[in-house]
């Protein structure tokens, strides 16, 4: 291992901020009360507790009593779909979690574009007279891509007009998982347009495990754990109260520093892309052309005929630390879900790096990364005997069938 | 608010111990990586998961494979829940989270002692031919009184022989919730005889929002969400790297400092009891009369006619921290449903501290609560011209009509 270590994989996990650690730290040993009980002390962190629930209110635009604190982004979803038992519709690229709580309902699951993009035409024509919520991220964290969340708002809406003049009262929702777009993109709701929304603090230079979900007041949430009756009775527990002061401030910091970080990682992004594609110029760059319908520090590429867990541990061996899709996925050496449901040729999924940036990565870090990739995958091409010729005309031909 | 500051509501909450917010801190800002994700940092954290499990599992005399970290005791006692379908046995003074989970089921709720001991003939005539589970606390968050699990145990095993001699298949199972216990008595899973065992690191000087559920290999645990498959696709979502190392760290102190900590607080507890009985002789204190029955740190003393949540209001005036039950049930201010169980009359039960000592509590600081509690309720005693005569009448026939 050389002295020099570069993490890329921001999407899988963020540090702790040093500010958000500092918030949190007083809830551990001193201001450790329960928030439950009677007394003085205890009502004061019961109002931090609540003071950090209004801070993400307002960054939501939202009403605080309208947000379910949860043990991370997975549980907070899954508290969305709980909330219907009728049909939902889901698009094919959506965070294990939401694709799993829609296999528990009857489901329709719309594909997406080669970029990864959603159609909210699509989406508008799945939707059926039954249907109860419809789930479409902010942004995917695997390919970047930036969901039409506005436009498909404008389709749920559409329908809940159409079912108010037909006399019908089947409510239909829309909920987004945020988790890996709001470091860099609004998550006002009512901008947004949806009626339910996921937060993960772990994406957000703050802790693991907690998550919040925003519910409209029209949306009556149900239980997923019964107890004690906390957080109005949808989530009961001791709450985590260190996590969710953390959470807030993590929230706060990442607003604060959304424009210039985005200008920031987008930099970064286009000179890792200029730097791998100068260095193999058969790379291929997924997710879709246009700027703004991508994530600022979110680049994915593929190396075709190229083991992408290979990469990993050669990388590995030169402190540059990269993953292959979610890390859930990863962990299972599968190729991602998401990267099969753009339709993407086997032989390029395969040899699939997703580099992510994040609030510490410098200039260097990007030129040190971008150089070990390229010597990696030149390896690995020399050890296969593929030549740069062969391999452009290859990546050609599956362009050519997959568009 | 005067400068002593005297905390005895640890049964609520307890201040992260030092130790265990050392080995907490690195994995915030430093050791942040997604325990799932595919390089070797990633794989250093999830080592380290492991190392936690196993060291939890030692504690418990059992398989790390079996151990399920969840956020908190309470989603661990729902999770147990989960795992049957059919008729449950609780005892009614089980926490709120064990009763709410039982009341999603068919169900036999069985009384309890006056001193709150649950009978273990009892729980045998409970048990019916489609009952699946049996849950018992270890000991008590309120009273303080430590159940017979065991012997519990051996009614569930002889209902688990019949079952195989008579040829049907229904399973059952015992669960005990050990939240409350597992800072003063063995949690060994193959003595205490039990099939699913709860912990909370919340309780043990631990960080909140972080459990566990031990079941044994024959239990099939249900998932209550759905996602990325982490701990064994039983509880998905990134895992709380710092609060599960936190968790295991803080279970080996209470595991070192056991023998000396229970010896520490019952001497404590005994130092409160008389001098509150030496001031206020009409206080009536709760809980088994045979010291091995007690949790070491906690004691229930109700004084007849006062308004125990006048009392709180009055101690946090003096920095006296007390609580007046679980502190879920403080605060909507009821009268806890285990004094409601216990069948202790009203006007006592309405006038009841519950006051718990930790490890940090002194002889100084108990010395300083008796005196103030006694001064609070000499007070209150005043305003209401309750005399200590009348009072010792008063009670000896509320224990009369009780007992």
């Amino acid at each position: 291992m050389t002295g020099r270590e570069v993490y890329l994989d921001y999407a899988a996990a963020t540090p702790v901020d040093p500010e958000v650690a500092a918030a949190m730290a007083p809830y551990l040993a001193e201001r450790f009360w329960n928030p439950s009980a009677p007394y003085s002390r205890a009502r004061e962190v019961r109002d931090d507790v609540e003071r950090a629930r209004g801070s993400i209110a307002r960054a939501l635009g939202a009403r605080p009593d309208c947000l379910t604190f949860t043990a991370g982004a997975t549980e907070a979803n899954n508290l969305a779909f709980a909330a219907v038992e009728g049909h939902v519709v889901v698009d094919a690229i959506e965070h294990e979690s939401v694709l799993a709580c829609a296999a528990t309902h009857a489901r329709r699951t719309v594909r997406v574009g080669t970029d990864g993009l959603v159609d909210p035409a699509v989406v508008a024509r799945a939707i059926r007279p039954e249907t109860e919520l419809v789930s479409v991220e902010l942004a995917n964290g695997e390919i970047g891509c930036v969901q039409p969340v506005r436009e498909i708002a404008r389709a749920v809406a559409a329908e809940r007009a159409r079912r108010l003049e037909a006399g019908e009262r089947t409510p239909i929702y829309l909920h987004s998982d945020a988790s890996q777009a709001a470091g860099a993109l609004s998550v006002n709701v009512s901008s947004l347009g949806v009626d339910m929304l996921t937060l993960s603090a772990a994406k957000l230079y703050g802790p693991k495990q907690v998550g919040v979900l925003w519910a409209s007041e029209d949306v009556r949430l149900r239980p997923l754990v019964y107890g004690g009756g906390q957080e109005g009775g949808v989530r009961s527990g001791t709450e985590n109260v260190a996590g969710i002061v953390g959470m807030a401030r993590a929230l706060e910091l990442a607003i604060e520093r959304r424009a210039s970080e985005s200008a920031h990682l987008t930099a970064l992004r286009e000179r890792l892309r200029s730097r791998i594609l100068g260095l193999v110029p058969w790379a291929h760059v997924s997710g879709p052309s246009n700027p703004k319908r991508r994530l600022p520090g979110l680049l994915s590429v593929s190396f075709a005929g190229i083991e992408a867990r290979r990469l990993v541990i050669a990388l590995e061996r030169e402190g540059v630390f990269v993953g292959t899709g979610s890390a859930c996925a990863a962990s299972r050496m599968r190729v991602s879900h998401v990267l099969e449901a753009i339709g993407m040729p086997r032989e390029l999924a395969e040899g699939s790096l997703r580099l992510t940036l994040g609030r510490p990565t410098t200039e260097e870090d990007v030129d040190h990364a971008a150089e070990a990739i390229c010597r990696a995958v030149r390896a690995e091409a020399t050890r296969l005997r593929l030549d740069d010729a062969s391999q452009a005309a290859r990546v050609a031909a599956l362009m050519g069938s997959w568009r």
